[in-house]
């Protein structure tokens, strides 16, 4: 799964039918100091996730798994909002309990 | 899904038989300004998206899922045509009413 | 799908069963001006695409689709020899009729 | 698959609810020398690698086929801890019998 | 598929339970000169490929196709080792006979 945060956010009225109960969340990979890099790209979301979450992303057809419908044609979905996440014994992410 | 630019479009006349009715779009990713970067590559559209749209294309398996035809040999499909995207809180994408 | 351009070819003795009635194309895909970029990689065909073709392949498992056979081990399939491409409204691909 | 690392853990609170019995490995493919480089992502794991752990990680929807269901949001799973790693005829990694 | 070289092996006594008749070969994609390239990744091989060989790998839920088992957690498999590869009407691979 993809380390990422939520950067921000995409509205559209022109869409497929089925993706209507879903937020779609803008996403960019996290590096190892935890700052987003890369490209930003969309996954949908049923956890709740919000702006700076970093969350882990299921990428390709597993992610009609996240949202429970094989036929629902989305290809990333945020699987888990991560509380904390250490690379080399040292935690560059935690979850910030106020928010 | 990728977050993307249609910049153009392709036709064929010798093709897998069950393609006939897609438009093909040439699209590519668009970068923290909205601006297209990276290698073109081709999606089918359901949608109606038009030059410029910026647009969610869903890719693998699941683009059969937005072409409603899993049997279909697509790997990348239009699902939603975008009327806003903001990136950390600044919006990149507006969709031109007037389009 | 990717927009590439044929090649070369691969011939091969020893093989997954199947595989014998198919041709094993080398592709790059094409940039901006329509010329061979990145790494060369293998696709089947079913299509008749030629040297220099410019062609739409499907990757992943949809390339079983092209061939009609989901049980077949491959994960690239042209699915369409491209009559014309543009980008930013320039044709950057017009095929040559006598070819 | 790709040949990896095991760098570091993450935890969640708020995940997709078949998730819980997995433990969420943070890895990085290795590089010539068995370093750690690239982008950090997360797999599941049911083997009990550890840290410093050299891994094979299965990728895309077969990483449900090592957690043995089908219906799991993962994309990632550690199929195998690897003992020798060889390059070249060069061993780039021998598991350390203590750990 | 990839176009690959066979580069090494690797060896491992803790793994998923159906992968033991499988041997781990390491590859890496090959360039316009034949020459390895990039990131080094495994594959399953039922085929018989020996170092140095040049294969074509598939890669996603398609390798479960080349061990005709779509319940195995694999993402790479050698679908044929390849006896001759031309690029722009050059060879630029030829399987040694002797070998």
């Amino acid at each position: 799964m993809k380390l990422c945060k939520v950067i921000g956010f995409a509205t559209s009225s022109i869409k497929y039918e089925g993706l209507s109960p879903y937020k779609l969340l803008v996403l960019k990979t996290i590096d190892n100091n935890g700052l987003p890099s890369g490209d930003a790209f969309l996954a949908v979301d049923t956890l709740g996730a919000g702006f700076s979450d970093v969350v882990a992303v299921t990428t390709g057809v597993t992610a009609t798994n996240a949202v429970n419908n094989k036929d629902l044609p989305v290809d990333a979905a945020v699987i888990a909002i991560l509380d904390h996440v250490s690379i080399n014994k040292k935690e560059i992410h935690t979850k910030n309990k106020e928010e």
